[in-house]
């Protein structure tokens, strides 16, 4: 399993700072604005003494001026993102669980804000991976990490560099390309075994899947849209999917390959 | 059904001027930056000039300093926001579609992003109304209508004063009261039947329900959470619990009073 480098990046918020120290992230040094109290902070505070990362106290303008995403809630970190690793890792991480794998790709989410949505949601969710692409969308970055309430530390991501070639490489391995898309068949409708090996494919805002994406599918299915506007937020419909999967798995007669 | 006054917004973005135009929302002008293009932008036009409302060309530094949300896409209308309305509506809404009531009670959503997501995802789904809190939780703004992308002006929306006042009201008419909550049974096991009349109780950012709304409810759900972060943003958990309950009402026997 090949990493990248560590990126250094500032961390901004409670959660993120707190899921940080957690997930055990290399963390140089953690600010804090004078005045700050809760429990959550306490805690903050009293883990990276644990870990014996150097707590600073600075003004709260201070933070202000360093803050990237403008709502630090009194605590930034100077520390690494987590890097991004590889479709080797997504699948061990699948296997490690004794699951059947659930990944999600999204091609083309451009809003970090999104990005970190959807992560947070995999996570919780219980997906094993997600993969991005390289270019043309939104990276890892301290706005994601803030998005995604600290998840983005939990959950595997595998940068890749040729969408189509990635999705390719998938399905070689064993994994079925369930796209999002409206010509698909209606969610409920759709007899597809959930249980096999499955990643999810989600397009950009607004733009949805580019054609090729589309034909690279092994399927589509598509969320009944009932109003006058037809259409949800990216980060909603991979929510609706995800947990599509979970219920199906979960409701599968048991014992059956790749149940949660 | 008594209205309240209509207020003077700025609406920003392609998508939420052409709903408020499609929605018939009395604009009294729509600035255009010059150079502007493509197809949403000409149908916006066209449908302008087709209600007699004045479009006016300015230069894009114009609309970046009158822009309130940052992300005008080079339109921006003055027009009224849709007044909230009353629970009578949100029920006569329901029985001119000859559907089992689907309400959303967001108890305490304060960021507008969320909120504007949530009505989107409400409105996409079918729900015929959503309440919210008069006071300490998001108000329909013009934020609030572009994370909406335009389904608020579909969606009817109904301020209440008191949020446990209005539960107990929705209940004598007939609602049951389904609360999104972790101590709550899990969503896929829960087995009361939702074709009956259904309001799902939201509560705010990280806070969930407090104690005497939680206590209001005539039963609570969890969304099962497998991950180590555990807790899923309101919207996209609002999401999963609409469309568990369209599922249902799609998958009920046929006939069943309240199917969609």
């Amino acid at each position: 399993m090949k990493k990248e480098e560590l990126k250094e990046e500032l961390i901004e918020g409670r959660n993120p700072v707190l899921e940080a120290l957690r997930a055990g992230l290399p963390l140089s040094e953690i600010l804090v604005a004078r005045g700050g109290r809760g429990k959550e902070l306490e805690t903050l505070i009293a883990l990276a003494g644990a870990e014996g990362i150097p707590v600073y106290y600075r003004e709260r303008p201070y933070l202000d001026r360093l803050s990237k995403t403008g709502r630090h809630q009194g605590v930034i970190a100077r520390g690494f993102l987590p890097a991004t690793c590889s479709l080797d890792h997504l699948f061990a991480a699948a296997e490690s669980r004794g699951e059947a794998p659930l990944f999600l790709l999204a091609a083309g989410v451009e809003d970090p804000r999104n990005l970190g949505s959807i992560i947070r949601t995999a996570e919780a969710a219980g997906a094993h991976g997600l993969l991005i692409p390289e270019r043309r969308a939104a990276g890892l970055t301290a706005v994601v990490a803030r998005a995604s309430a600290g998840a983005l530390y939990h959950l595997p991501v595998a940068e890749v560099k040729n969408t189509v070639r990635a999705m390719e490489e998938l399905k070689k391995r064993g994994c079925w390309l369930v796209g999002a898309d409206m010509s698909g068949a209606p969610l409920w409708q759709e007899t597809f075994d959930f249980t096999a090996p499955v990643c999810l494919v989600l397009g950009g805002e607004g733009k949805g899947l580019t054609r090729l994406v589309r034909e690279t599918c092994d399927l589509l299915v598509g969320i009944p849209q009932r109003g006058k506007v037809s259409s949800l937020n990216v980060a909603v419909a991979a929510g609706i999917l995800l947990y599509e999967v979970v219920r199906r798995r979960t409701q599968a007669p048991p014992g059956r390959n790749g149940n949660l």
